[in-house]
């Protein structure tokens, strides 16, 4: 199975929403999120599921991507929220691999829970070392049996800018 | 200061050559390799110095770096062969960084060493979670003061796919 770790594309600030969770896309992030979309189509990428972060940015992220018909289905995920357990995220996992053993699935999500998720995956610990950037694209393949936590590897990282 | 750990192109066949260290870049690693090259310039990326493995095949991926304008200068650095050890990569840099602080290097070279100094930079151990593919390329943030091992930060992993 492989994970893509997208992060949402340019939001409005923060502190201009009394609910951070309601922050937009602004323009700029829409367009660079559509031509991101587009570079993912012509490398020959397909999802079969995007789960969303619920909120504001992150969802309308991955409508983006489902929109240049990337994927077909868009479900929230309450866990890719900030703060976001990791945890849960395995466990839904471990279930899902079962039915979709190869399945390509992309999480669209925040910073730094995306980077975390990436090094438990990849590590099993939390360092703080993978920078994702707006709209920006992680690739890691995720062992068949058992799992992800420390035994998955990294194939991809790519910023916006590299896929523009 | 910012380093790109770059793996050399696709190689002739193991076992073709008597000594290994002479197996030469195929016409279709050249190609790739030459097509690699004009992407990172058309982001824009200049490398103040490529320092490479003196396997011939690494050496040519250098030159092809160099011949596409990247860069000025290539330098052999022993340490980059095979089962190099990064002490002496460290021990390069700390004294490079002094006179270069704001420098973009590339280091090219062979797998699985540049994921394991990958993974030694960002994590300080080796797990062998990082694959990077022939011609690819990955970048990571060397802070400015002090040893490069478990503080660097990884903003690129890129395979020639997503390149070309």
């Amino acid at each position: 199975m492989e994970v893509y770790l997208i992060r949402h594309g340019i939001a409005a600030e923060k502190g201009t929403y009394a609910d951070d969770e309601q922050r937009p896309l602004i323009k700029k992030g829409q367009d660079k999120t559509a031509q991101v979309a587009q570079r993912l189509l012509s490398v020959g990428l397909k999802f079969d599921l995007l789960l969303s972060s619920p909120l504001v940015r992150a969802y309308q992220t991955a409508e983006i991507l489902q929109q240049a018909s990337l994927a077909k289905t868009i479900e929230t995920f309450a866990p890719l929220k900030p703060d976001g357990a990791i945890a849960e995220w395995v466990k839904w996992q471990q279930q899902y691999q079962v039915q979709h053993p190869d399945a390509k699935i992309a999480l669209v999500g925040h910073q730094p829970d995306l980077g975390n998720w990436a090094e438990m995956m990849l590590w099993g610990a939390i360092q703080g070392q993978i920078e994702v950037k707006k709209a920006g694209v992680m690739g890691l393949k995720i062992p068949p049996i058992g799992t992800p936590i420390a035994r998955s590897t990294l194939f991809l990282h790519v910023p916006p800018k590299w896929l523009i």
